[in-house]
């Protein structure tokens, strides 16, 4: 069993000795460049802990792990074009570097490349593989489909917005997990176990997320504080506030005159609508939602029979996504 | 052994009883959208053609004919965004007819449905047909870059220009046999042989859509016709008319005024063009290296042991491409 820190650097120094080919250069630059920018690595780490959970043999989660994080990758290259991002790690988006054919191509070319990692797989373990794969790659896009559409549509419920969190960015996590389980030769309900748990912790690290965007200490956080507020982003926090806000007529408004102001001065937008959080206890209420999501995840955890120690590893992990401050 | 025509109707009736996902609409209609466009099939019935070649099962080549099919409609509609083309089987592209995200993301999906498709294959068989699709696919991204590389780029020579349709167009074909093949339980060099066959006439093929462009009956064609030649794009015809061309100083010069005009009348700039192919007998040209590539698919399926009627079927579905006027 390894420390998070060992399994990340792991996951470093596989993708470090890593290539994705060469020519034409246009192609390939950009899944060298966006593989190298680094990030928590959170998946392909996931992967390994669901091999190691079930004592499974770690090399053979190398190539899978790869395959995980090209595929994350991919979905962030695809999605920096549709939001139009400029910056993504703090460094220029690959279609910004190059453009969006660039961006576009590339980004298809390393979904390509995922499946080849995944398909050096015994044969023995590769269907099953490729079905969570799969079907866990099809799910990150209805979920991309429904961030959008979400974009423009004025009444999102909660339960549509988990949904589609669920969707987006928590499958994945479990997927992750159930792939390194398999590796590690769970039987199909533990791994069904380790998936839902992921997909819960996945959904409470989202939650989370949202969270830091608006309270997040600014010297610590990488991002601009305050983005999904001046950006609208239907997050648990907005949409929990409007929830709210709909007994409050004098609230309501104002919540209403920012969502809809065509100009603004960001600052004031975010402080504005952060002191209609406060009055309302949505941070609290957000904390709530994801400790409800999170404390399902320790639950399934409990059911799997493996050593204790495994078990106290994995929810140290969980916790520190939870504690985390970035 | 079947007809192609028959083949054509089995494709169609495959893809008919298709469906693929519904919710969210925006994610999936594109994609039914798109494979219900028609067209010719041409690489499900390569499948299928590939696996009778060796006796095999049909039923067997049903998903992988899918997966074919799925993969080379995704890279129409990534590559209609990337060439902003507005039209597609005379119906309006994916980018046109939703938008450009839409079509990003339908497009990813895709691709991950037809790997769904190919999974469903036997076990036995399932790495090779996997390593095949995914080799293919690769190619058909570098290719495409290549050949947005060349819209830019002052001089490629006939040896690049036939590389990038070998990688952009050819590989399908052979590797839609060559899936067919696997399937039909062909032995390593007989599926070999038969994806080299199809990488010919994958080059022949296009050669001659090269040709026909500009030589093709008015009445019958349905695109656009000189559609290349407006566009400068750098097709066989236009690259060898550019070589010819500088050893005439006249000639040479008025090409390169086409080529560079900023304004021109399309009709006016098709005559001139293909007056200059006249002249320098390019047609003849192209039909002689098409020719070329014809042959030595013919004399590759000449190495391979099964009944001589299959051959026969296959040189004249081969022939029928040829001597296509559409």
């Amino acid at each position: 069993m390894n420390t998070i820190i060992e399994y990340q650097q792991l996951v470093e120094k596989v993708l470090s000795a890593k290539k994705y080919g060469s020519n034409p250069k246009e192609l390939y630059e950009p899944i060298n460049y966006i593989m190298s920018l680094g990030g928590k690595r959170l998946r392909p780490v996931l992967v390994f802990i669901g091999c190691d959970f079930f004592n499974g043999d770690l090399d053979k989660a190398l190539n899978p792990a790869i395959a995980i994080e090209l595929f994350h990758n991919f979905t962030l290259v695809h999605d920096d074009i549709m939001d139009k991002a400029p910056l993504r790690r703090n460094k220029p988006t690959v279609h910004e570097k190059w453009n969006d054919n660039i961006a576009i191509l590339s980004g298809d070319a390393m979904i390509v490349c995922a499946y080849q990692e995944l398909c050096k797989s015994d044969v023995s373990i590769l269907p099953k593989l490729l079905e969570v794969f799969s079907d866990t790659a099809i799910k990150v896009c209805e979920g991309q489909q429904l961030d959008m559409n979400y974009e423009t549509t004025q009444k999102v419920s909660i339960i549509q917005y988990v949904k589609m969190i669920e969707l987006k960015t928590a499958v994945l996590l479990g997927g992750a997990l159930k792939i390194g389980a398999i590796i590690g030769g769970a039987s199909d309900g533990d791994a069904k176990q380790l998936y839902d748990f992921g997909k819960n912790i996945g959904l409470a690290f989202q939650l989370q997320d949202d969270i830091l965007d608006v309270y997040a200490d600014a010297t610590k956080f990488g991002k601009q504080k305050g983005g999904d507020i001046i950006a609208n982003k239907k997050t648990y926090l907005l949409l929990k506030a409007i929830e709210l806000a709909e007994g409050n007529r004098y609230m309501k408004e104002e919540l209403h005159q920012w969502i809809n102001a065509p100009q603004f001065d960001a600052a004031e937008k975010v402080e504005a609508i952060t002191n209609i959080y406060n009055f309302l206890n949505i941070r609290e209420l957000a904390r709530m939602e994801m400790k409800k999501y999170y404390d399902i995840a320790i639950a399934l955890i409990e059911n799997i029979k493996v050593d204790e120690m495994k078990k106290r590893n994995l929810i140290s992990f969980a916790d520190s996504l939870m504690l985390r401050e970035v």
